[in-house]
């Protein structure tokens, strides 16, 4: 496993803290800068020794021979021109954002696109900032690597290596696979869940404590109602167009549900709609 | 805590063969006599020792001071009057369905009606039948005993002596209020994870594979999609009106995420709307 001199995390909330702390754990880098411009975050990840350093990020570019960005989408799509227009012919950025093509179109044609690796790790929690961040991270799960072909062999072997640092396993997809992929195992999780909560809990201003009587199936479907909003909205914006596609799709799901309720036979047609949906049993473990 | 000689359950599922073990773990009733019609349950739930004995329902009735019916609301309703109608001065019968005001209207002018208890213990899995069943149930949980009032204080005390041993916390509510609330922070959690379920499984169709990227928020989400279709059918239509209402409305907190996407203002209105949902946390632990 290829291991580097100095790597720069911009961003050291949930996910860029939790790389911090495994590259540490791993010495898969020996210095890790850190880049963040909330003072806040900037004292709790001090405390809690998420990089060795805090830098500006003209430091962090001049010194590290990979740069992640661990920023909101388009707080990435606003540096990344910046980054590319001032690093080396052998440093490289990734970016560990939730959408893709709205970056890719803000650096397709620099000349130094190919020192930019679109990655997508998958992994997450509904929390959210330094102190989220944990070793309890990315081990097992797959990250995606977008448009392979197109970035340089030398920055692609060294983001191999970062990942399978990680534990992590690699899937290759388009920029826009990715994308439209996401909106159907992500982002729609998280719409389903605000939606649900924002449903109970108007009812709970007029029937008091009926959060009370939540179980834990309750619990489950809208644990990712607690996420960063600031996050989220740059990924639903980001990613608009599919994100429509989709939820006009889950939108339409419902309303079939609600038809069924009424139908004559809706005894057998909820069935089968639930039946069909049992299938998710044999795809998830 | 009293204890009783005999009870009768009828329906050896994920419920009523849990209540079947824990019974039989704290010792709470001498003998416990299971009611099953479905040969293949019987058969496991002997292996599973879920009962001392199986027998027919006229059986369960003669020999037990309390008889539990953990079946479907559809099959509850039909089998109480005839149980109400057998049953002597000191028997009781309890439900543990998940609706309630159409039972209740089955049996409100009964003689007997203050020998049933209307209960609903607020803990249950995805998974069903007797293999489900599980000693990892109950405790800590909130129970809802239904119009405490209109029962005979000795069935209160009986039932009460029950969820005690299950160590289950009871809140006390009408019936209308009980279905209206189970709509809100149950049945929709459920409907949200059908749709949801069903509208990726469309989408995988065509690009196959995409569930292998999805992480835990997705399997959090889309976890209640894998319960038995025949059990939610009925709850579904029993609670009909109830859940047509807050389907109406998670549509609407749906509809109105979508046009603020598209709106103006789109970040602070979706933030906003997320933001409500964070409410969520204050109230779940």
């Amino acid at each position: 496993m290829e291991k580097i001199n100095s790597v720069t995390i911009v961003g050291l909330g949930l996910i860029g803290g939790s790389i911090g702390l495994q590259i540490k754990k791993h010495n898969w880098s020996k210095t890790i800068l850190g880049v963040e411009k909330n003072p806040n975050h900037i004292k709790l990840a001090k405390q809690l020794k998420l990089a060795n350093a805090f830098v500006s990020l003209e430091t962090g570019i001049k010194k590290s021979n990979l740069i992640i960005l661990a920023i909101p989408v388009d707080q990435i799509k606003k540096l990344l021109p910046f980054i590319l227009n001032n690093i080396g012919n052998h440093q490289f950025v990734m970016d560990v954002g939730s959408t893709k093509l709205s970056i890719l179109q803000a650096i397709e044609n620099h000349p130094k696109r190919n020192h930019y690796i679109a990655t997508h790790p998958m992994w997450g929690t509904e929390f959210s900032g330094p102190v989220a961040a944990t070793l309890e991270s990315f081990k097992g799960k797959k990250t995606i690597i977008c448009d392979p072909k197109q970035v340089h062999h030398s920055g692609l072997e060294l983001v191999r290596s970062f990942y399978k640092m990680l534990e992590m396993e690699i899937v290759y997809m388009t920029t826009t696979a990715h994308d439209e992929s996401v909106a159907y195992i992500s982002h729609i999780s998280h719409i389903s869940s605000f939606a649900l909560a924002n449903t109970t809990l108007i009812k709970e201003k007029k029937r008091k404590n009926i959060l009370n009587l939540a179980s834990s199936g309750f619990e489950s479907t809208v644990r990712l109602a607690k996420s960063n909003p600031k996050t989220w909205s740059s990924i639903f914006l980001e990613n608009k167009d599919n994100v429509i596609k989709v939820l006009d799709e889950y939108i339409h799901q419902l309303e079939d549900f609600k038809s069924k309720l009424d139908a004559k036979n809706a005894r057998s047609s909820l069935q089968n709609f639930m039946q069909n949906a049992n299938k998710i049993k044999k795809i998830l473990k």
